[in-house]
């Protein structure tokens, strides 16, 4: 019997190169896909798409985090545009990994899945408390106290990786990455200057190659 | 100004209580209610009524466990109707405080509180992980890790106190107990014999009075 895991996929470039990377290593995955009023809800078409392409069971849950608090849901902030800067950015949504782990341990104990596969990495997003290992270690300890099935374990396989090691690494799972959305605009095509975009930006450029994202943008653009 | 507090309102005698008991403590009170599909609905109703009452304002989230894994959630399971043993219950709802207090740290984070009240206590509910001293003690220091404010405290005033206990501290605050709903069934009047409706019965047997919801619907039969 191959072993079950839970994966958080948003649809961005982290949680879809850990899908790709627990498919490899033959976890029978199982997709917790979040529509929390984000502005870039165009994410979930891509999380949905991947996981189709795949054959990974999924569900897409509905939360409301209408209280605001963050850029990414609450429409009268503003989204930052600037250079990648050192502390907390407005984008950081109150609680998200909290409530996202939450769900996946409650469907972990009920599909009897042993792993929670998480695409959290520290080295660019230093600034939400929520991707970083002791946050996510601290958070197992717990939350298998407070479950039935004990022994529940948090994977996140690209903690200690920058977003080039990223891109790298899912290159060599044969991941496309015009099937994934990072910008936090969520319109027709990359703003290329919030931070998701700068982040991307750098990566692809650190790696060497160009971002088949936007490859199909220039296509489309041409066409029209 | 007032302490501000995030208080978890199912509509049941140990939420109400603490809400109640939070007040007097002049906490500036936001209650979360969650209508997580459990059969009892009904208990929402005496929640927000219960809110609304004590000028307390609310949210009511909709969040769903679609997945089962409860006898609460899962239409296809059936309720427990037996005598208290050891053990836990099939109507345990895996990772539900979990995710409670996940979307009451990210309130409380946005709105500047620095308590979350929960009812959990550990004596009638032996059988629930999520309602341990030991794990509320985890989850308060794992959560504060993951979000951006620190200094959140979990509040869980009736920890170590039983129902009768419980009962008696809500009459001595003036808690109106025909206005609180326990039976998992939620049908029009309480059953009697579900593990809720035997934990409440016991309560108000050992106080010496007669449950007021009962009363209410001696009334009512009465009357048709």
């Amino acid at each position: 019997m191959r072993e079950k895991g839970v994966i958080l996929l948003s649809g961005g470039i982290d949680s879809t190169v850990t899908l790709y990377l627990a498919k490899k290593y033959k976890i029978e995955c199982f997709a917790l896909i979040f529509d929390y009023n984000q502005r870039h809800k165009k994410e979930i078409f891509y999380a949905l798409k991947n996981a189709k392409k795949l054959n990974v069971p999924y569900r897409l849950l509905r939360i409301n985090l209408g209280w605001g608090g963050s850029a990414l849901t609450d429409p009268r902030m503003k989204l930052p545009q600037r250079k990648i800067k050192r502390g907390i950015p407005s984008t950081y949504v109150p609680g998200r990994n909290l409530i996202f782990l939450s769900f996946a341990f409650s469907l972990a104990e009920v599909i009897k899945a042993k792993k929670i596969f998480i695409g959290a990495h520290t080295q660019d997003y230093s600034g939400y408390p929520d991707c970083r290992g002791e946050f996510l270690n601290s958070f197992q300890v717990s939350a298998n106290l407070g479950i039935k099935e004990k022994g529940i374990e948090i994977v996140a396989p690209l903690l200690d990786k920058n977003k080039a090691e990223i891109i790298r690494l899912g290159l060599s799972l044969g991941v496309d990455f015009s099937q994934t959305w990072s910008c936090y605009k969520g319109k027709k095509f990359p703003c290329l200057k919030c931070d998701s975009c700068r982040f991307r930006m750098e990566g692809f450029k650190k790696v060497g190659i160009g971002d088949p994202l936007l490859a199909k943008r220039k296509v489309k653009s041409r066409r029209f």
